[in-house]
């Protein structure tokens, strides 16, 4: 699989991602992949992360329901980070975070502190059964 | 600083970076900032990144002109993922990439393969003197 082996991957043979809404434009998240769960996605169609924390294949959404189907795959000019556009799927407006957020990046810079900015759209509690 | 000590540096004292562009929310590029580029980049007002490559601080559009005024910083969930929403000057249409494209991320995945799928708007001969 040559389009694999025309990624760079890092020292731990990881890929950083970032994952963007298709349709808004929205950065919802930043996760890594193996040259796994790099097959996995193009395979399925729906992103699969490698877990740093678990050590293990992360079919994002497997829990809470929150798959994102993947639209386009860019790699960069260095082949060394990709980006998803995708479709955040389970939840109507979208989630992406595990905090219960549409963003993971929903803490802003202000006057040298940083605030959460956006609201929990569910209670975390109710998104991992 | 607070919010330098807020952040989960990895084990090289860096933190990921996404550059995006404020107006079009195109993602432009990914990069690295070590304690002291985050602290200037706000001190700034414009994206200071550390190139792992060249060891040392680098001010975007240093060379090419292409400076990233910042907008809005944003932090992730974890603490260790950075979004960066830029006005990204120098250039009409922007550019952010080395290549002289608009954004890093030019080639997609299609059919097993990747294909540059951005034009070339300013050649990086003529970007760089």
């Amino acid at each position: 699989m040559t389009w694999l082996d025309d990624i760079r991957w890092d020292r731990d043979g990881l890929l950083p991602v970032i994952a963007q809404e298709a349709a808004t434009g929205d950065v919802l998240m930043f996760a890594w992949m193996n040259r796994e769960a790099l097959a996995r996605t193009a395979e399925l169609g729906e992103a699969v992360y490698w877990s740093r924390s678990r050590g293990r294949l992360w079919h994002k959404g497997e829990e809470s329901g929150h798959i994102q189907k993947v639209r386009d795959m860019r790699l960069d000019c260095d082949n060394d980070v990709l980006l998803l556009k995708v479709e955040q799927l389970g939840h109507e407006p979208s989630i992406a975070c595990h905090t219960g957020r549409h963003s993971c990046f929903y803490q802003r810079y202000e006057s040298g502190a940083w605030h959460a900015v956006e609201l929990v759209l569910k209670d975390p509690e109710h998104i991992y059964r």
